[in-house]
């Protein structure tokens, strides 16, 4: 990556079509199953056929052999380095999805009867809150549904209950590209943070010892589908409600440091190569500076133009998911039709939304984003 | 494969050898993650990178996408035309392993206050056994634990309850070593056959309509773990007794076409590339044939000597895993160290167990199983 960041683009979209064809490899906006660091895939194709020259790929060794022993000791030891973990947190890798989490996490925490607090920011939000449901009462701490879901509740709208067990928000809300910039208010009691961190884990420094629990699908800034990254504070562990089972005990998982079944191999260790590119770009605060660069260039370009409408408040906008409009439904579908074609993919908003989002994780290219800049200018000249 | 088949062999163990030097591959008995085939880690090095000419690889399309629409109905069909799977059954892809299916199955199927029968032919079931009772009654129909479980129950051995649920087995023992030839005997009423057949399923052919319900983990015959392949029959999927989260419900998961959540993308690609390969080579007959002849050839090996014994009844012998002891604990350690010195790889038994096991599934080479026999004569003669 670091010749490409040495590059200097006369025309940055023509040369980015030109690096990408280079390459073999579209622009790819995906808001998830997101763009995976080069490197990285290129250190898989080599470990799928040998793995530390063992003559056995990644896929094919067992979970508690030396090999795989080395794999996970380095991703749990590079996801330490990397997020700035503290020793009273224990890391997991589970399966499932965050979708699994929206579950789990009441089903482990939420006593009967008890209350647990969640911001309604999104979908991932909904989806949560529906399921805690099963378990105990919900309270809607504060939300954004009657505005379309365009912002981050303001502090002095929130409104926690007396007593929740948790309080629960979404750190970046993919669909409608806004993300949290600060935390919430600092919930009564001893009512501790769970974090739906899966669109903005590690674009960002994180200050771990804020949160009680943080879960993350990995298919946006981590890895693959299939994967959940779980930082998990000690004491939360022991306040698990219900008798559950094995596969759906923290505890349990904890113990066994995420083996208590096979666990999925691949992910996990493509994760670990995730966490390794991280650091060799140097860290969590590189990844800001580059995320906030991408995303700069982007909302410039929407922001110089009154031909584009952004979705979300401009303080609350996401680094990650940059979701806008053209004046029209019909010239929205020609916008990204005509990206497609210009090679940058994936560029249609999510069924519920509409119009366009740009996703930007960590893996995505710089010269994505200029090449997205430009061909916004160029549209606009067309249609405007 | 093909040419491989071909290759006669003056010195098969020097042959093999040679041949894995030569792939820079090593003779991997592991018992679980398995072997992949060589031309689907080929493919899978190819669409990691670019997947179908998107210029996007596999793990980072949309899993809405077309690509990953093409991926998955291809994944459907080929898994249809292995296994001749009847339109009334559904297949799904979800997550969490065999172990999750260890107590979902019960949470969906078996309602408080009614029984369910299981078969207790080893440690899969064990677990089973445990996570079922949380929901209502377990009875054991049959079992080997006070021989070991070095045996699959006879029918005449077997008592069902009056009037199960279901019933419950476990097609392979892949710890010990043991597998089921038939079918069990029919059972009362309207109960159903729940099958965990992690470790041999496809490896033979297979009438799904014995079946209610098929789940196997992906990591012996059928690709990476963290994907469990799941065959459900229509009107079982309405016999679903709780208020199930939306990633439990098995109906949900059907509806959704096994997307719900963004699902394990790379695991449920590998499977179908997997199920490409068992195509390829002749389809489950096939399998078969070539399960059967690695197999022999290493029981042979095994019977025409007193130095070594194996763990489980002739007529049971699993195809997959083959278990066995030489006369110590201290030449077990011996014989695993020398072979693993000869390239012969991940041969201990599982910790439960002790002793060595060869897991040789779909994907695994025929001149490893006479690498192995020939590594049997030699380690005998010098030991015995």
């Amino acid at each position: 990556m670091a010749s490409e960041a040495a590059l200097t683009f006369a025309s940055s979209r023509d040369r980015a079509a030109e690096l990408s064809f280079r390459m073999n490899r579209a622009i790819n906006f995906s808001a998830g199953p997101g763009v995976v660091p080069e490197p990285v895939l290129e250190q898989a194709k080599q470990d799928l056929w040998d793995l530390f020259g063992s003559g056995i790929g990644i896929l094919e060794h067992s979970p508690r052999g030396k090999e795989s022993d080395r794999a996970l000791a380095e991703a749990e030891a590079d996801r330490r380095a990397v997020g700035g973990i503290p020793d009273n947190y224990r890391v997991l890798f589970l399966q499932g999805g965050a979708t699994t989490q929206a579950y789990q996490v009441p089903m482990a925490f939420l006593p009967d009867g008890r209350t647990a607090d969640y911001f309604h920011t999104g979908k991932w939000a909904t989806e949560a809150i529906h399921e805690a449901k099963r378990y105990g009462n919900v309270h809607v701490a504060a939300g954004s549904a009657e505005t379309k879901f365009d912002r981050i509740p303001d502090d002095g709208d929130v409104r926690y209950s007396d007593h929740p067990a948790y309080v629960q928000f979404t750190s970046n809300n993919t669909l409608m590209g806004t993300e949290w910039h600060r935390m919430p208010p600092l919930p009564p009691g001893d009512a501790w943070f769970v974090c739906d961190a899966s669109s903005d884990i590690f674009s960002r420094p994180i200050d771990v010892t804020q949160f009680g629990f943080i879960y993350a699908g990995g298919q946006k800034n981590l890895g693959p589908a299939g994967t959940v990254l779980i930082i998990v504070r000690d004491d939360v562990l022991d306040r698990q409600v219900r008798d559950l089972p094995w596969m759906l005990n923290y505890k349990v998982q904890a113990e066994k440091e995420s083996r208590f079944n096979t666990p999925p191999t691949f992910g996990v260790y493509l994760m670990g190569q995730t966490f390794k590119w991280i650091l060799a770009q140097g860290g969590l605060e590189a990844m800001r500076e580059r995320n906030e660069a991408k995303s700069r260039i982007v909302y410039d370009a929407l922001d110089a133009s009154g031909f584009y409408r952004p979705h979300a408040r401009t303080q609350d906008r996401s680094h990650m998911n940059i979701t806008f409009y053209t004046p029209s439904p019909e010239l929205d579908a020609k916008f990204i039709e005509q990206a497609d074609a210009a090679g940058l993919k994936n560029l249609k908003g999510h069924r519920e939304v509409g119009g366009m989002r740009a996703s930007m994780y960590n893996a995505f290219p710089h010269h994505g984003a200029e090449a997205l800049a430009s061909f916004l200018r160029d549209f606009e000249a067309k249609h405007g």
